[in-house]
Parts: C-alpha cells; sequence; structure tokens
C-alpha cells in the first residue's frame, strides 16, 4: 500500500514545520523521539506535541485565556522556590499553577492505521485519547487524564501556605514523572507496532 | 438507509440499562432532554453520561483513584458552607475540589455519522471531544476542557482560607454554569442537525 500523494504532501509541509521548530528550539526534547519513530512511518505524521510541562499563570478573569500571561514554564520536575520566584511577577488577577499531560495530534492515512494508533496509545495509559477527524483527514489526539489547575494566589500575593505549596509542588511533578513513564512506554509500543506494520506490509 | 441488525440490538440493550437508571434516579436531569433526543435517532445511541458535577473526594494517596471516597457530590452550582459541611466527614488523605464538565459516550452506526456529531460537539464549544473507536463500533466521546482540580485540605482539615476557598466555589460554580450553556446550545444544534438527517434520508 504506497500513500495518497495528498497525504504525502501535508506530511512533506507538517515535516518541514517540525525541523524549523527544532532549529528554533521550540519542540520539547522528552518527546523527540517519540516524534521520529511515527515520522519515519509512512502511515502517519505528527502535527503538533508538548511533551507534559509545570505552568505558572496569570489569568486577569476566570477564563479569560486570551489574556493569560506565563510566568513560569517547566518542562521537567520543579523546586517550591521556582514558583515563588516566578509568583514575583504577578500582578493582577489570579494565579494558577497547571500540570499538563503531554499532548500530540498526529494523523494517519487511513481510519485503520488511526484506530491502531489509538488503541495504542490507550494501553500505555494515555486514557484520554480520541480521533478528532475521520472524514478528509484522520488526526488522531494522544492525551492522558493526570492534570493538575489549581489556583494560588491573587493580585500578585499567593494565598496558600508553605504546606499546601509543597503539595501543590509535590502533585504536579508526580504528573510529570507519570507522563515520562508513559512516553516511555508509548515509545517501546510504537516500536514494536510500528515494525509488525512494515513486516506485514513488505 | 436501514439500521443493522448488531448496531440495532445494541441499542437495544443501552436503552434497556438506561431505563433502569433512570428508574432508580441514576441519570442526571440536566442532560435527560439529550439523550432522549440522540436516541430518537437511529443513527445514535447514548451508551453513559454526566451532566457536568461538583466534588469533594478524599485520597488516601496521590493518584489513588481506588481508594477514593466521595464526601459530597452536586450536580448544581454550590456554596461554601455545603463544602465546608461535607469536609467535616474526611479523615485521612488528601481532599480535592472538583470540578467536571459533562461527559457523554455516544454509538454511532457509520463512521460518517459519527464525524458529524463530532464536529457538531466541538463546534458547540465541547473542544476535547473525541472519537474513542472506529473500527467495529463507533464511539464518540462529547466533553470539554474546563475543569478545576485541586487540593484543598489533608488529614481532617481544610489548609485553605475563607477567601481561597471562596475563589474556588466560584470557579467550581463558573464550571457548571459554562457546562450548562454548552449543553443548551448541543441540544439546539442536535435538533437542527438530527432533523436535517431524518429529511435527506425519507
Amino acid at each position: 500500500m504506497g500513500a495518497g500523494k495528498e497525504f504525502l504532501d501535508a506530511k512533506e509541509r507538517a515535516l518541514n514545520l517540525l525541523w524549523k521548530d527544532k532549529s528554533e528550539n521550540k519542540v520539547d526534547k522528552g518527546i523527540e523521539r517519540i516524534l521520529y519513530i511515527i515520522n519515519k512511518s509512512d502511515d502517519y505524521y505528527t502535527s503538533s506535541s508538548c511533551a507534559g510541562r509545570i505552568v505558572l499563570i496569570e489569568l486577569p478573569k476566570i477564563g479569560d485565556k486570551m489574556g493569560a500571561k506565563f510566568l513560569g514554564k517547566w518542562h521537567r520536575q520543579i523546586e517550591q522556590s521556582e514558583v515563588k520566584l516566578a509568583a514575583k511577577k504577578a500582578k493582577t488577577g489570579l494565579l494558577w499553577l497547571l500540570a499538563q499531560s503531554p499532548i500530540l495530534h498526529i494523523a494517519a492515512e487511513t481510519n485503520s492505521a488511526a484506530d491502531k494508533l489509538l488503541k495504542t496509545a490507550i494501553s500505555c495509559g494515555f486514557k484520554h485519547s480520541g480521533l478528532k477527524s475521520i472524514i478528509g483527514k484522520n488526526i488522531v489526539e494522544v492525551c492522558s487524564t493526570e492534570r493538575l489547575d489549581a489556583p494560588i494566589g491573587k493580585d500578585g500575593s499567593l494565598f496558600c501556605n508553605e504546606e499546601h505549596l509543597r503539595l501543590l509542588v509535590d502533585i504536579s511533578n508526580e504528573v510529570i514523572d507519570r507522563a515520562n513513564h508513559k512516553l516511555q512506554r508509548f515509545e517501546r509500543e510504537l516500536k514494536k507496532f510500528l515494525s509488525t506494520l512494515k513486516t506485514t506490509k513488505h
């Protein structure tokens, strides 16, 4: 089964964007190998990705994502002191500490390829994965359920005490730790699953 | 286009379960009309649903969902005093206040019916919706991004002050309010979209 021209063209455009992002250091290190494995396969390409992160964000109003200001962003486990330092930049509005699991968008050439990738992702613990489109384009979203969304301060000052903040940082670090384990497992399963695909094809 | 026997049988089983749940008062009022509209259509049936809720939960350890104990559960906006009252039942472990958006699982007879429903859900603000399976069974998961996952106490006592708790309750109520608006919009769009379907068919 050869890949259709439309799919190949779209893949070329996506990979060009990826190389550009990579040259500008915009691709998360923790997810690079997975992107490489997926893009090597004829049936898939990646269109966007994030390896999971901890974020300190300032929101002028509840739900006002457009007005959000990033005060800190870490693609790794963090120390309590880092949050406190980043929070010093806070001015007006609500301060949120967020821990976000990895997210990947992958285009598949066929419905069946999309379904197989989805099932692999779910089996590796990315339980919140789903297909975002199956007519026209097959897009698989790979994501997980672990997260933290906690408001921790207002108008420039934290309203949680040391113990509370330590706990929030511990939970955030746990989200990152679990994300890393799931990504490792996904990488192993992808390797197995894509090599089977090759054997069946040729 | 008539519905296949396998799909119709599965629909019958799902509806029997739904009527059973309804007779035991286990179906959320806020979502009943939507379930009715979807199940009336030949192309779809609902398999599970929750209208969105605010929950006070006690977890013995981080991520230990199996050991979770529900101290309070509300399918509506709440008062601060209700959280404090429910928190009195807390004993050991972390106390979390969660606000969860609606979630629905809908089976569709064909890939194309699944894709159309998915697009309708996304256009109504259920941005986190996706297809969970397209080979064998077509399952659409309808869900949204708004939520709150905040640890608010430990081993029986709250560690957030009055102001902090009020804010968390406000945010939770905002999640429920947005959920209700999205459900109303989804109901309107479903009615339009399913009546078009009928016109095309007959």
